[in-house]
């Protein structure tokens, strides 16, 4: 049995099979006035927005989680009669991928409180964007240690800025040629996280 | 003579005039499935793209700097045979404007060393959006000092977060019940602006 939900690796099959067909992009108008948005900026929530539309259209059970999480909440849909936990994630696929899984604080404190968030399938869209078009050239499905890694300076991957840790943040997990290799399962994971939360609160003590 | 430069003149009663007609949206496309854009993220940038655009439709010398100064930098635009500063900025008109003037630090850095930047014009857009339709609801020219004000914690208001001073943010110039009125002038800007840069840095020594 797929350790992904049932739902979620039929989205993703469907996805990757028909992605040849996912090339458009943004408009917006102002009266007489209409552009092709070229910017990269906000397509992360688009497509998440568009994601909820498609999965209606073809019929799965994926349900936008905002209005019992909030809008910046966890996760951002859920799938299947048992509520399982989605999370849409997406990144320029010319570059190296730079999304936040979490706040690190945050998903420290609550896998603590609720260790089945650990569970949550991840859904990744890659894009490549050329003069307004956008293109998706890559959809994967993923637990949460097989994007995650260790650094240099913690256990566990971070956006580190003035030494204070944010976020979560992921490696390159679809390279063979990387530094640090991605995690081999949960236990890994969560060994790292929190050695990383120990070590993080030893050097601000 | 009006303080602010003759084209920003001409675009600001072009537009109030017209604002009537600016309703619109933002559409997202990938493959079969469009959506209606209901979220304001981004919004600015997209106002920004579009007036570049309408500024040629109509015939307004109004070009864009970022090829000179960078897609973050200052100014958004040139007008005029003078290269004269132009800055747009939008927000919500259902709430308090919220937008970033400028980053504090950098911002007081570059008066120092470019006095003239004090006379950019900015630009204003009003809107409201519902139901993934957006409507502009007013249109202000203004310069730096008549949309700043002192706030309780330092001489010019700003976003603090932790202590920390991170930007320019603007007073509700167009309200007659605040509590601090926008400044009267430059020179009581510039003094409110150094005068927080030297409290800010006397209390991080």
């Amino acid at each position: 049995m797929s350790m992904y939900h049932p739902i979620a690796v039929r989205m993703q099959n469907q996805l990757e099979n028909e992605k040849r067909e996912f090339v458009g992009g943004t408009t917006f108008r102002l009266g007489s006035v209409t552009i092709d948005v070229e910017s990269t900026d906000g397509i992360g929530g688009l497509i998440q927005e568009w994601l909820e539309q498609w999965a209606i259209v073809k019929g799965h059970d994926c349900r936008d989680a905002s209005p019992i999480v909030g809008t910046q909440g966890f996760p951002d849909f859920f799938i299947g009669d048992e509520d399982a936990l989605l999370e849409i994630k997406s990144f320029n696929a010319k570059r190296s991928p730079s999304f936040d899984i979490a706040n690190f604080e945050s998903y420290h404190e609550s896998i603590t409180a609720d260790p089945s968030r650990l569970n949550a399938d991840y859904l990744i869209f890659g894009y490549e964007m050329e003069d307004g078009e956008i293109r998706i050239t890559n959809v994967w499905l993923k637990k949460i240690w097989e994007i995650t890694c260790p650094s240099e300076r913690y256990p566990l991957k971070t956006q580190i800025k003035r030494d204070v840790i944010y976020n979560i943040r992921p490696g390159m997990w679809y390279s063979a040629d990387v530094k640090y290799s991605m995690f081999s399962n949960k236990e890994e994971f969560v060994t790292a996280l929190n050695q990383t939360k120990d070590q993080y609160d030893s050097i601000r003590e």
